[in-house]
């Protein structure tokens, strides 16, 4: 938890101005991007007002790509999915930008099961980029962060984002709240349910994608495929009037993967035609404004002066029991709002 | 995103005051702490500031329970598991409290895979109290009202509190940060990798337990222990000295829980001997300040005249797209600290 303060000391260097950074990035340069993504990234109050300023020059380039977000628990393919997804995308012409967001990545120091060399094929491509994007950290709450890699990439030409995230719960509804499509990748379950699945993250789920229909597994996708469509027959009707679809497809042998492309297309223009398109990004940009008050309303309170002064001693006593938590957060708050009275 | 408005027309009733709260509390009564934590999880200001206030009273009487956390992907047999483990429990005389934390839960209005009568035999026993904890929305961030609704529970006599998380990644890092121990349960896979196992997940287990070691599984369980135990034998060792331990069992079958028990029991001998068990509360203490401090700025911010006179004009500009979230938080963040100025 001592992290962010002692990356407050670090000293700021290779930083350009927006001019250059915009230049760059409007004129495709990968160098400038993967710069500008880490300014984005940084915790810095410097650096997040030079993002803040330039993605806000940026805007008008922006909105342009496909938005999807691809979803799964770990095992379930997501990254062996997306290099080949990605690299049909590539075939197509498209500019592939792959965002990742794991908010449980924070602690690895090392690898214990092994790491996998992902995304091989998309890594070679002149028209992909991969970027990670940073953890959210313990201290909660969804981070703009990734939504302004998002944008940054868009302003620099790409056309397709795609924005990967692990597992179950939050990430989920943060990276829905980013995206124009989410696409749900599930396995055919050795027993009565399909692993993987949570209600919840099947219900934001526009396109649900079985994955690994290759060999001996083929059968038990196909059953599943069926069982699942059926689930979804008998779901309560969705208020965009989208009946998401299952399908399957194997990413390792690289089939089925048009297929769900040409269904994201159907989506885009079923939306598109509904007006709901536009309206989807609409509410989001909403939601973005409120998160981005949370982050600014903290970034402030703890650049105050009199907050900064007094927080160690608060913390001390809350550490060592003298106050609860609950009372030393609202004598803070009181102090920051009402200084004078203290 | 409406729900949070419309709640807030609601009207209050059946409330009770802070001296009755208490009372009923900390003589046990069950309905007074069901309505004290409705109280909780309310999104009604004056029912928080309520909450608020009876927690701070019931501080005195908190923290003499073991907090455990329990975790694991869906189908990993988690309401199982904690059925059995707590029936166990309450037969050791122990008053058990089971609070469920589901952050995906918030959009499921009908079941779509079937939903399981779940912990049928703790739900008929005097000693335990099981109680889902309120979904922290699509706005993302970590209640803090799963933990006020621990300290809840606390104040009212039971002596070891289970809390459930779904799946991986931010609602872990949360619950982690309100516990005592930390087991993650799995399933031994069919591949080359153990279900339901998330690198980042794993690191913050402090036991590792597979599930469902019954029937034709028991053989595949038995070699991923083996696996699981070796990796973590190679993993960099913990900052508190304890090497996870990987255990298994069937919850089904209700087999290998009281060892589990007896490994709890053992951690938190270890924890408490190092001196750890209290410094890990203690630093989850200052967590949960610095979270109750973002949400009463976020309450201060909504609740200001400036800003609820505006926020509806900005919102419709940033709807149609004229202004980005990102300008729009911070016009009305500077209208908020600087009123005059505008």
């Amino acid at each position: 938890m001592t992290g962010r303060r002692s990356e407050a000391f670090m000293k700021i260097k290779n930083r350009r101005t927006i001019a250059e950074y915009k230049a760059g990035i409007v004129s495709g340069d990968r160098r400038i991007l993967s710069q500008a993504l880490t300014l984005a990234e940084s915790t810095l109050s410097n650096d997040q007002q030079l993002a803040e300023e330039l993605i806000d020059n940026l805007m008008p380039y922006t909105g342009n790509a496909l938005r999807i977000g691809v979803s799964g628990v770990p095992g379930v393919g997501k990254s062996t999915f997306i290099d080949r997804f990605g690299e049909i995308l590539v075939r197509m012409g498209k500019m592939v930008a792959v965002l990742t967001v794991d908010p449980s990545s924070e602690k690895s120091s090392g690898s214990i099961l092994g790491d996998k060399t992902r995304m091989e094929n998309l890594t070679n491509s002149k028209q992909a980029f991969i970027r990670p994007s940073p953890s959210s950290g313990l201290l909660g709450g969804v981070s703009p962060k990734t939504r302004e890699c998002m944008l940054l990439c868009e302003a620099a030409g790409y056309n397709v984002i795609l924005v990967e995230t692990v597992g179950i719960g939050q990430s989920e509804t943060a990276v829905k709240a980013m995206v124009d499509v989410f696409l749900l990748l599930a396995l055919a379950g050795a027993g009565d349910e399909l692993q993987g699945i949570k209600k919840g993250v099947m219900e934001i789920a526009d396109l649900l994608v079985i994955n690994k229909a290759d060999g001996e597994n083929k059968r038990a996708v196909s059953r599943a495929k069926g069982e699942l469509t059926e689930a979804l027959h008998y779901a309560s009707k969705r208020e965009n009037g989208w009946v998401p679809e299952v399908m399957s497809c194997s990413a390792l042998l690289g089939e089925g993967l048009l297929e769900i492309w040409e269904k994201i297309e159907t989506y885009e223009k079923h939306m598109r035609m509904a007006g709901l398109f536009e309206k989807n990004r609409s509410q989001q940009r909403i939601y973005w404004m409120k998160q981005q008050i949370h982050f600014l309303l903290e970034r402030n309170f703890y650049a105050n002066a009199e907050i900064s002064k007094k927080i160690h001693a608060m913390e001390t006593l809350v550490e060592s029991g003298q106050k609860s938590s609950l009372a030393a957060a609202k004598e803070m708050v009181a102090l920051y709002l009402n200084p004078n009275r203290q």
